[in-house]
């Protein structure tokens, strides 16, 4: 394949409640599409248990965030729940460059501000089946007190009312099924006309000469 | 699944020129998706060695072809290399209201005219892997002559001229791939947020009430 037709990577933007599931799903995904680079954060929250520096975000101070924000090192970035969260934009740009696909784990107003910057990323919001059962992942957590759930819970209504900015809906039925869905959106992704219009050039062509 | 939220099927039309093997995708895609209606056109041409009446196209004559377009009874029509085909609107419309998908294999002017009336329909255009490949299956057929192999060629140029008002353009390397290429569509089309929206309001819902 030539540079000119070679195809750049999809950028994938994956939203949803906390307790949605988007951590399971993605390792789900990333099992059968190893090949897809999952972009890792920087945040300044504090690790949950069994959450490992470098591979579920990479966790820094606020005095370092912050001075990201000021070398412009950010896709985006947004405050949520008292902790910063945001997206390495070099890492991102080399790895669509080079044709892989990279996958974003980022809540509502940074998807809005990738999708503002990037309007051929593609975005899904994955959502809970039930309310019941996302109160339920939460409380299993353990990590969590009921304020801190009924704050979850509050910000996860707050959120699914932004879902229609999205380009798909995905809800987390069961893991396998609902990652199944995102492989079936992302190859569906790359058999949009826009992007194989290439092929048929070189098509017509050949018959032409 | 109430009355109200039941889904409606969607309406699928696959194009692609002669000999691009969308018989051979569509068996298979049905193979593994038999809740999917496959519309079978009417046309007048001759049927082909192993094509029956009912199953590939219902062959009438042009009398009764001319008849139905008077009684407005087809969703599409057009005129091909000499001979009418055409799409029933009553079956059509009666599946999808019951939620069934529906498969159109249409030409491009009848496929320009569905989405004109139907634009939520999902539109795909099935491209050869190259000229050469086209040029092999059609000599293959044993079927027509070179006149008329050359009439198929440049009708697959004009064809191909008109695939960029498709959804998606989907290459047939393998059966097995386009086929798998089709069902990833189908189910991330499914996905897409207008038609998922109603998942959320009850979500919505369920957190107020």
């Amino acid at each position: 394949m030539s540079e000119a037709t070679k195809k750049r990577g999809e950028l994938i933007v994956l939203s949803g409640p906390s307790g949605a599931g988007k951590s399971t799903v993605i390792a789900e995904l990333l099992s059968s599409r190893p090949d897809i680079h999952f972009s890792v954060s920087f945040t300044t929250r504090q690790p949950r248990v069994g959450e490992e520096n470098g591979v579920n975000y990479n966790f820094v101070s606020r005095e370092e965030f912050e001075r990201m924000i000021a070398a412009d090192e950010l896709l985006e970035y947004a405050e949520y729940v008292g902790n910063y969260y945001g997206t390495s934009l070099k890492v991102i740009r080399e790895q669509l460059d080079r044709g892989v696909d990279v996958l974003l784990d980022i809540e509502v107003q940074g998807a809005a501000k990738v999708k503002e910057k990037c309007p051929e990323a593609v975005t899904i919001f994955l959502i809970p089946p039930s309310v019941e059962e996302l109160s339920r992942r939460l409380h299993g957590r353990h990590t969590d007190g009921e304020d801190a759930i009924a704050q979850r819970l509050a910000q996860a209504r707050e959120e699914c009312r932004e879902c229609h900015r999205y380009d798909y809906l995905v809800v987390n039925d069961t893991v396998v099924s609902a990652a199944h869905q995102l492989q079936s959106i992302l190859e569906a992704e790359r058999c949009r006309t826009p992007k194989q219009l290439h092929l048929v050039e070189s098509f017509l062509h050949d018959q032409n000469g």
